[in-house]
């Protein structure tokens, strides 16, 4: 397009392709980098290169990390006998978030999912059963789709096999939540999850 | 916090600094690129430092551009007559969208604003003066808000001691807005400017 630089265009075409951006924000990212002073624009494409060059998997859980093994992973005061698993990094950052499980996690990198040709095998799952020793209770926080259903269920069967109890995440109205606003598949599972008010 | 790389947190910090881009959008985008080919993530960081690099102001109508003068100045084929006056290189490229403007533009830069000391002499209105030779029209395509109102004032004070004709961008509805939705504002301009419908 005339009378926009090619460079304006490029920066524009790759942002477009970011998750949650479109044209129009790309475009005004570009305009604000460029306003910005160089060594800003510089400390930015820096941190970019590091994202790819210094992260890694940790070869314990899998989930990302500068260090080998991961921070939580090395953490002796976390509980061990306890693991959680979850889908990806991202669910361990959101589950780190609370500030209430204390115990270890194991990061699956995906579900199983046939339609996309992703089975048991491209999971990190033999990693899990090598560290079942000390470990009591695997709490499977893997989210309710078909895939993820589906996952959870092999990641069960597949348990079974060890003396471990196995738990999911508690489904049910969201604090805050509304009972006028809650879908009828959330409803029906809080009614089916009711839990009893000790008579005090 | 716990269990976010470093370099993570470092990329969300930078990223939410940008224009519309929050903290959970910004995280999500750095586990986008984390998730790229090395080559790829390289791509985006070239393209940011050639954004500063390569990124300059055309000497005549003050455009951002790569070329001097920029390919609207170059154009032999646009009319000279007009000039367009905008407030940012921005406002080029969206008047330039609309494929409909054959005349040039002068991009001021700013707008003035005492509060925040910006005066006449910090926009790019002595190189206006400068282009007025063989101009016949000059459009004032500044945004109506107190600085561009101030400053469109006090360019057509200018502008009289030139022999130019001197407009501004018609306002009214918008094409696909809807009367009952239309702000009071808006609605007094666009009967103010009302124009009659031929009788054929």
């Amino acid at each position: 397009m005339a009378g926009i630089p090619e460079v304006i265009l490029r920066v524009e075409s790759l942002f477009s392709k970011f998750p949650g951006i479109g044209r129009k924000s790309a475009r005004r990212i570009a305009f604000y980098l460029m306003d910005r002073e160089r060594e800003d624009v510089v400390q930015v494409a820096e941190a970019l290169i590091d994202l790819k060059d210094k992260i890694t998997h940790c070869p314990v859980c899998n989930h990302i990390t500068e260090k080998i093994p991961c921070d939580i992973c090395a953490a002796v005061q976390r509980d061990e006998s306890i693991l959680c698993v979850v889908e990806d990094s991202m669910d361990v950052i959101s589950l780190e978030r609370t500030v209430s499980f204390k115990g270890k996690y194991h990061v699956l990198g995906g579900l199983i999912s046939p339609l996309d040709g992703v089975g048991p095998d491209d999971l990190a799952i033999e990693s899990l059963m090598v560290r079942l020793d000390k470990v009591k209770e695997v709490i499977l926080a893997i989210n309710p789709s078909v895939e993820g259903d589906t996952t959870s269920f092999y990641l069960s069967r597949m348990l079974r096999k060890f003396p471990v109890k196995v738990t999911r995440l508690a489904r049910g109205i969201p604090i805050g939540g509304d009972l006028e606003y809650t879908d009828e598949a959330t409803l029906a599972r809080a009614i089916e999850g009711r839990i009893e008010i000790p008579n005090e």
